[in-house]
């Protein structure tokens, strides 16, 4: 029945830069068979992203012997991965709870062949915390905040560093707090300029975001070369 | 017709330390001159907030001329004041556009005879305002932060100073800010444990949150005494 | 993986008196076992809140067993508990069904050294029930109170004693009442002055608080002395 | 243009026992005019809610001299006014500033023959004010109270009183409380049980509801006899 | 541990008529067992609402045996049941799918003694079957009316019926429609004059709302004789 | 400044059957004058909505003169319009104050030469008056239905009538029907099936969304020639 | 219990042109039992939404045997099929995560008699999906779209066919996404003329609302012949 | 007494890379005054945002003449511009009434020395508009695209083009679009990869976080030479 519910869009690499990721949420297990079943024909790798434990059971054996899970992120590399990249993406977290969206953001980054590197834990409760890693931070042409509850720390980095700044809103919290609207709305409402924001939890966004800044820049310096 | 509409609670300083402040948002101008003229019969002073300038000039001649009103806070005094305490309530702003809120807290702490010490457009993207003015704010016992847009400034505060730490967020913003929901749910988010919050714009009652600690300091010490 | 994902805040109580707790909701069991190991290498004790039994049972044998748990408040004592000072702060909750957020509160001060009294089951529906204990609760220069539903026990408490007034909605009702907004937002529109307000179910919150007041009074009776 | 927009329904007192009131808002001048041909041509008393003073300045010179207008409320009486009936409904209010509604009770409740009695500006915040008339308040078959901000008020009488309790929320506040969301919701969320609850300012509807319980009564007592 | 967090209100019927009820839900099978105690000691019978499965299994064996429990409404009557009178209620209930509210109204009113007729799955887009059933519905001074979806029925019955009209929305739905807020919001901007609205789903207070009419009815019929 | 900021889509008629329309709200004086000499320069008519009387004042009185203008829709037809077909639309409206949203339908239907035939002020609170008229409405392919606070009618008439129907929420209300938003999530939840809706105050879209349906059953009809 | 909670609508095809069908959701089992004897009674067939496979095991085995259940869209048929006419009806959907939604379409639009053609998997992010097909989905005179996330496509869609157009928004999504609330006020919002929009994931009322335009094609087209 | 009330962040541009701006809104006349006399005393340039025109013409003279205004974005520029690079940011709108925004992005640009070009009135219900301009706009390495109401545009734009793409959702709308929340949320759900997102209307905002982008581009490139 799955077959003609799926269209990949297998040009998108070549209108934007980088491949088409499966979204798993809401898929059934015949539509990740078929999913993979046509990404093989194709001899391409594939991210899947948000795949449960329950999905990741139900695929295929000779599938999910080829695959690359982690829970924590729920992320699952499909096919071999490309060479890393040295470096060039910082990711900040408040919070070790964050763990589901920033390991999500790093394994995106690192699916599309890019390193990244991870300052987690500063939330400005400690601001000290913060501060004596900024030199450090700075380094990184693209910042990736990931914060939740109140989400202070986009706005403090964003005043600290003039790289370009991400901030991903995290859903874990309770009360006004549980399921991360006011983390966005605060970042959406962040007193330090130029800090953008993607959906709560989208740490593939983010990565993807970061990526098209890291091509705009080589693009540029192949150009002035 | 507005007589049997007011019903003054003059027993309330003999209950909880402080006379009722009149909220005169929604009055008309005859309940508020039958209010001033009950004060008048009692003999005493009233503090008028949210008194807006058409409110103020409905006021029978008598009383205006009595009245001390600044017109940002929209706070008026009725009769002679108290003498001003030592300060010991600091108030930090985020941004110079909340004077509504943070002259509205300085007036009230005033009238009911508390001085107070401002530490205002200190907000967090340029954090250095603050960190350069922390050891001033932490002699106070208490500290009132105001706070709107992010309101990430209560938490850095909090994380900052053992006093008592009482955020209030405001409604100036736009876009997803306009009203302060995201400043009042940032601070009733924060991470810095022990951080209250009051309503959006409520100066006044975080004035008397402060003097409630502040009562209880100087029970206490009389206690010890 | 969970090593550099931890950055705990050892010097909290130095600058704002008390301790970090660990916030474990959404922690992984790895993160928290490396939490406990980090605090035994300090040499340090540990409150965890939001603990659920399944990161309880999750704990390594050697911490489980030094572990003092209890399940409605979810709240974990690790290491030896500081002497408790007599009662300072009253708990006064409208429902038995808030037994889960004043369990914490409880728990949290006494964690931090601090005794406790508790007057629960007093709403308003029966107001007998609160109005016979307002002189024992008034003797406490703290107050917490907990509600959920409409909320309406804060606004009397506040109007009746003179201490400082922190209101604790919480989540427990039904149709526009479950999640606890309405609580909240009853107690943040309160008509008694001065009543401050903490992030709904957010007993430990409210605990620190209270600490924070206590704090002002001993370090202002300590200067009067 | 507007002579077909309008079909009155002047089968209402037969159905249900009381006429339909017109609802002014949105109703352009002309459409109001054309329903008072229409009164007129009935031989028919109108009551008007919501009329605005621009509205009624728009009014055929014919009418407005027919008509009783309380600007606070908005309610226009046109046509003779049958006798009033002795009150049998108490309305409490917690507010001087819920004029706008209490009033609007107060004369529709007149305007189909009901007295009633105020009991206003009696907030839990001074509980003394409310406990001092409840023998005078329980003596009504129906109890009508109106109260914004944190709308504590009907909970407390709803625990008070045997009468029929309708509670009126009521839109005057600021910040989480501007437009009366939380004291509907509190209403709604009361611990006191088999309070009800009208639309935020709705007290046209509130006197309605009250007047379907007189008829009940009358009903019953006229059945007994 | 549950002793002292039990506070009941064993007075409420001499107040207003009517015994408290048990809300459980969130109560622990300890705070349940010991209410049940309490209850015991008093020769009271008690109705416990939302009363879960698992809640009833923790019950102490000697209480669960002399429980009637129904599982659609959660409701338990603990102890002997008093006389039913003659239906005085009426329940009209737009869809089947309700049977959780409209039962636990009707178990309600006959834990009190009251009787009460259903008339059910009379929904609007039907409307024949709500037609040919009025003149029964007519005869009930109080009407009940159970809506969730787009809740039009009580607006229809408003306009049809003179008696007293209480609309109760429902939870049951999907979309905008999950949660029942907007069939609240529905009955709350009714068009038919005077209907009065309790929570989302709280049948318990519907049912304690048309008993507050009755007891109105019986004391003015008393006076009358 | 505001040659650059207009792109008219002249060819919307050759895709889609009808010509762009032009929304005003928001757009400056500067740009309609530019939009009318381009629609000038093509020989088009222009229907334009939500057109200030601010904005019309405005115009370059040469356009002003060709402008037929209707200020309760706020609609404006400039240029000759086309014959009017004969009414396949029926416009069944709750209220008389809902009239800003029924004549922006006929008004659209009309510039798109489609005639249309008003039910006005039928609301279901008195059911007579929509149940006389079924028998018409019937008759009509297309019925839209308009209908604030509640919404119930479009379920009744949706239950009533096979034709296709087509739900017009809108703002005009108070409390929380203020804006619309309950209408338009009443009228999403319809117990009626196939009752589909447009934006709160959508008269353009709804009309546009009828004569989709008309040049459906045209297309049909030439094909079955 | 359920005997008296049933009230079949069996007129409803006489009057509106389909038959009723039952929304299982909060149905309990006997119920459901209830309304299959009656609907066997009648000799009628039955199409049932929203059922769980746990209602479904609940069914009496005489039933269960005789349905065809689907259990992605959760929906049964009961009792033989009519035959299907030629499809008519376009599927449009952005995404294959939405498959419950879009096989509710089409096996409502089956029972009812209708086929159906789909296009899935076309989502604007690589608009050439959608761009290739619009040629083919132009032929149906009614175009379902199936959206959630962002909801772009009814957009594009919109102004690229001249079609009947009805966006279905599908609450698949996470973060603010999550539950369809941002794809449901796209589609609301769409600048495309003329687009109506059902309740998120109500792929029932969708072919509803297709099937009353082929109703008026078919009834248009009879009274040309 | 502004004077206290402001403290400027000079050191802006050394951390960050461009200097702070005043955000206007909510500030007194008073104020902005007092930050004019600072700026000159610093011989610094000013931007100022969402500045009124009532604001405008309360500055003092000397400064009013100075200031280079323009009124649909409410944006002066108060001392000389520096000068102009060309043009690396395309600036794409759905609607030319987003004009308040744009210009807001093209004059925040300029004023930080940035070139930009404007691809205005391209919205998706006219897909040609933007189809044609594809290629223009892929040469850019920033793309910001302003949309309301469904904000389809970003997604697509997202889909066709591998720059850096920034959304800026606006406010301009009515019913569920009114404010700008649809289309933001639109843009955050949006299913094109690393599409970042601004606070409704923030156009300044968007305008430095191209800066940002294009400050990596510029030291990349400056580090590869």
């Amino acid at each position: 029945m799955a077959d003609h519910e799926i269209t990949l869009d297998f040009q998108r690499a070549g209108r934007i830069g980088f491949e088409e990721a499966i979204f798993s949420q809401g898929k059934t297990v015949e539509q990740l068979n078929e999913i993979l079943n046509r990404a093989r024909a194709h001899g391409a790798a594939l991210l899947l992203t948000r795949l449960s434990p329950l999905q990741l059971e139900g695929l295929a054996a000779e599938y999910r012997g080829l695959i690359d899970y982690e829970p924590v992120s729920r992320t699952a590399f499909y096919g071999p991965l490309r060479p890393e990249a040295p470096s060039r993406i910082a990711i900040v977290a408040a919070g070790t709870s964050d763990a589901f969206v920033f390991r999500e953001i790093a394994r995106t980054a690192r699916y599309y062949g890019h390193g990244s590197t991870q300052f987690i834990d500063v939330g400005v409760a400690g601001i000290w915390r913060l501060l004596e890693k900024v030199e450090l931070i700075k380094q990184h042409p693209v910042v990736i905040v990931v914060a939740g509850m109140d989400a202070a720390l986009p706005t403090v980095v964003g005043g600290l560093v003039g790289s370009v700044v991400i901030g991903v809103p995290t859903s874990n919290g309770y009360g006004v707090a549980a399921g991360g609207q006011p983390a966005l709305n605060a970042i959406l409402s962040s007193c330090a300029p130029g800090v953008t924001v993607l959906n709560i939890d989208n740490g593939y966004g983010a990565a993807c975001a970061a990526i098209r800044v890291l091509h705009a820049i080589d693009r540029s310096s192949g150009a002035a070369r």
